[in-house]
């Protein structure tokens, strides 16, 4: 039982939520040890939602409104913390929901296929009854996607995603977000665009903004999107961090 | 079976011995986080010791080796990723270990002192049967210290310790030695002598550099922690980390 009012309870309520994902069979080892690589990025921008990341969020939504195939990809560190809002987000924009795991195993898909259906999930896609299809420049099961979902998408979300799939699917075409706390990663360098944030107050902040957006006017968010520039966006998000190292003492 | 020759295979190497004392019995959940963010800091330095953590090394050598009765702290996550260097650290000192763990429970202790057992040691205190004494400004099982050895001690090494008990045991008169990887972190600030490095690199430098000090003149290693200043120290690792963001692209 963490005290509400403890100063990082939100931190240590999703350090709970992703220890019994792990204990659950949702989360490879990996999973459990990723998520303290965020705890240290989030812990640099002040475990906040920056501006930037605030404005890179509107510029996401303006994107999966405008996707004509919008699928949100769903891996084991997504469902452990978030599954109620990659549901909600997916029925409001009327996206696909598929499940992509790093470390894919019959019984991890199954205990992510739960978590989402728990939560409402009409259909999933990426479970292990589908005729996969390859992403080129990928191997083994990690270049697997559903050819109703990722294969055909235009935009992708893809929340915490590694650096080699994302990179793929950027070079198939695909406009990819990706939420990940390290703007140094390869995954931050390579995707559409990055949102430098937790995914606990990014997913929230994300529904607010596409709840907001999506009766305007394509063409003004045509104009979110050209007057954005990942690598500049994440610069900002360095900025910030860059400031939490300065203020020390 | 990581290839030796893989970019990263200290770290991997690093993980898989995490997730193995994890599944072992000797790591609490929240090691097997904190290790995750530990990979993060030691990303920003470059994953190598940095000059200033290795004259920071040498001014740590020359405190343990002037101390009249050092003790070498061990948590789950040294027991995981350095017990061999460790034990060797207490011989060469003459050193004792000490167990000391956030999440205390019989069957932990127990299995660290296993670990530290196989790897040679010869007394190991800070297991169930002692009668601990409590060292003020801390509550519960945490405040317990062998009367043999912590809390008699004047030089204490804590790798990878929290930021109330390293608080507490400087309180306490002693001079405290933290390895950690965030210089951000209480733990740092707090202690006596900070090491920003990442614990399997350090434990083997250390060892060498008691070695080659151990026979020098006591006034020499003096004048190394005379000219010690932690925060300066600390300032140091905190523009190497600023310089990896910096160059960012």
């Amino acid at each position: 039982m963490i005290p509400k009012n403890h100063p990082r309870y939100q931190s240590l309520l999703s350090r709970d939520k992703i220890v019994n994902a792990y204990k659950s069979g949702i989360l490879a080892d990996a999973g459990m040890i990723a998520h303290g690589r965020g705890e240290a990025f989030d812990y640099l921008i002040g475990e906040k939602t920056t501006n930037t990341a605030e404005k890179t969020i509107e510029t996401a939504a303006a994107a999966l409104i405008l996707a004509k195939d919008p699928v949100i990809s769903v891996n084991g560190n997504t469902a452990a913390l978030v599954p109620e809002h990659v549901v909600n987000l997916a029925g409001i924009l009327n996206a696909k929901l598929e499940i992509n795991l790093f470390y894919r195993t019959p019984e991890r898909v199954k205990a992510v296929w739960n978590v989402l259906k728990d939560h409402g999930a009409e259909k999933i896609l990426g479970t292990e009854n589908e005729d996969f299809k390859h992403v080129k420049g990928l191997n083994g099961p990690r270049s697997n996607v559903s050819p109703e979902g990722i294969y055909n998408a235009d935009v992708v979300l893809v929340p915490l995603e590694d650096g080699d799939r994302t990179e793929a699917l950027v070079n198939a075409g695909k406009f990819v977000i990706a939420i990940d706390l390290n703007p140094l990663s390869r995954t931050s360098k390579t995707a559409s665009l990055t949102i430098v944030d937790n995914i606990i107050r990014t997913m929230p902040c994300l529904i607010d903004k596409v709840n907001k957006l999506k009766n305007k006017d394509p063409e003004e968010l045509n104009k979110l999107l050209d007057n954005f520039d990942n690598i500049d966006n994440l610069k900002e998000s360095l900025k910030v961090m860059l400031n939490s190292i300065e203020n020390f003492e």
